[in-house]
């Protein structure tokens, strides 16, 4: 799995038995910075074909060579049946527009597959998000049926929430409800905004809020809160998808024309997050759900304790504590997702992409 | 199959059973304008990712489309077990080059089979071209293969011709020598410098040299024909590929420039592309060979009449005789390497590609 925000490929070697996903190994292989400035050229952007191209077939040999070294000395190859390789998205629209006389949705992940499969000699699953969209689907989100296969309960409804730039919910019924649909998607905000503020109040020198600390001692501006939660987002019914351009630096830049001191903006944009995740968790979950997190919020501890006290009824855990790395879900989701794929088992969620129906997620590459 | 020429869609319904390919349909669907258009702004040149990804999944419309249409009436659809999709080629680089610190080539077809699997419910087997490359081939031509299987004889030795823009061979050998490999390479120029010589002296009017009347009438330039055959591609030792950069407008614009009739400079170069194809027959099948031709060039009755008469002992026909319209080969080419790849079996020939070792060439979308 390599995400939207460039970081690298991240590998976890999973094994998967009798239903039960066991993770193993977890390693994070940072893309070479020229290669990192090729991948930003080319998203959403101008750019030769050429260059998407080459770069198609670099990934290929690059993610080759990060499931080399994350199994070396630990997991032989050879004892490996499987490849899940969601590729590096250069571009997506899960939204039809108007394309030269068609409604055209699209996606674009690039990474070659064949490259994997003769590298490693082992089959390889790719392009999971494009039967989605061609089902009637955004291609996105993905990860909540895995949430469903990881999470499900007998009898308590679990909540696995993500806390990245953006957040979203999956809210997993419990085994005696399996029927009723798991509702998914983005709750608005995660650490973007905050982020954006903190780097502005640091020169770029600090990411990233450490434990919520500025959050803790500065002032929420309760106005500008409900101004902010008057968003019309909070009122689309799910599945609904937040974008990076919504709640993001123009979002953080308007904060900043207001005058109000940055450690005020961080503490309110703090509490937005919090309450858009809390809204959405007790307007589609029991009060008394289990709620996992994951993601980089769950080291703002000021966040999670806020959390804490809008949700009261509610239990507060990490997939930590059910032995997923939270840095490593999405990338054992996309394992999961390719044994999926060869069990034969439609594995989109129509109440979470919007699709028509439930579809094989996958295209095969031979070893 | 969709050429680099972008006419459009060619759509071949084909019956394989015990071996034999059996054509039973053939349609070609042009494509809209506005889509060629925009197809050739990203082939090879600057274009918005965003334009690429559109495009893929509305080639899978398009290509779903004239399946239907080519099906309509004749074959139910839910009788096709197996669809072949080679894709529009936008980028094709089959030499590898230095790229970000590795030797890198690639290939780039666009058109999504996740769209085309899902409109029409057939499994569908996309990206032909990628696993040779990653075995270290140059991706093409893919075709001798094919060719193998459609005209291997039991004794005799048999070429198949291709005279497109560029003009390619195949030299099957006999069943009894059938593990000679198949010698398979572009013999230099085809169709290509005739037509740009013809669009100039008709400004614009005729786009090729209909029965080769201009040809005929005219003069052959014996001493320029012999400084063309001294182009070192006609040295070199198969596998290798010729290009439109080699045997295009500009070689056409060199000719022009000498001053010399244009009648004549189309005599000299459909003689050149004569000779080029009869050196590379004579060098690399016995004399008695069969020659089987397809593509544009068999229209052109001097140029056919030429290559008799420099290979008085070859018997030359066309893939008509064989029950291939010359015009559907490369459609009926990927149905069957559709077919063998869910045989199991490998369909590059190294010997034709330069890989290092034969391999499953495709990528397997399930209905």
């Amino acid at each position: 799995m390599s995400g939207t925000s460039l970081d690298g490929i991240d590998v976890a070697v999973v094994e998967i038995a009798r239903g039960r996903i066991q993770p193993l190994i977890f390693k994070t292989t940072p893309y070479p910075n020229a290669v990192r400035e090729a991948l930003l050229s080319v998203s959403n952007g101008m750019t030769h074909t050429a260059v998407i191209a080459r770069l198609h077939f670099l990934l290929g040999e690059l993610y080759a060579d990060a499931i080399r070294a994350t199994c070396h000395r630990r997991v032989p190859l050879k004892s490996i049946d499987l490849i899940g390789m969601h590729g590096q998205t250069i571009f997506h629209e899960g939204a039809p527009i108007e394309y030269l006389g068609h409604r055209i949705a699209s996606t674009f992940q690039i990474g070659d597959p064949a490259i994997v499969a003769e590298r490693t000699g082992i089959r390889t699953i790719s392009n999971f998000r494009e039967r989605d969209i061609a089902a009637g689907g955004r291609g996105a989100p993905l990860v909540p049926y895995v949430d469903q296969l990881l999470f499900r309960h007998r009898t308590k409804t679990r909540v696995a929430l993500n806390i990245g730039g953006i957040a979203n919910i999956s809210v997993v019924h419990p085994l005696t409800q399996a029927k009723k649909p798991t509702i998914a998607f983005d709750t608005g905000p995660g650490n973007m905004v905050i982020d954006a503020l903190v780097r502005r109040m640091t020169d770029g020198k600090a990411a990233f809020d450490r434990a919520g600390d500025i959050a803790r001692a500065a002032q929420v501006h309760s106005k500008m809160l409900d101004g902010m939660l008057r968003d019309p987002y909070f009122k689309l019914a799910p599945p609904k998808t937040a974008g990076r351009e919504q709640f993001g630096q123009d979002f953080a830049a308007g904060l900043i024309a207001t005058g109000v001191p940055l450690e005020d903006l961080i503490a309110t944009a703090t509490e937005f997050t919090v309450r858009s995740i809390a809204v959405a968790i007790a307007t589609h979950a029991p009060p008394e759900s289990e709620v996992i997190a994951s993601g980089g919020g769950i080291h703002n501890t000021h966040l999670m304790q806020r959390l804490r006290a809008l949700l009261p009824a509610v239990s507060l855990t990490t997939s930590a504590d059910f032995g997923i790395d939270p840095d490593a879900k999405e990338a054992i989701a996309f394992a999961a997702l390719a044994h999926e794929f060869v069990q034969h088992r439609p594995a989109n969620l129509p109440s979470a992409t919007g699709a028509r129906r439930a579809v094989l997620l996958g295209r095969d590459t031979p070893a």
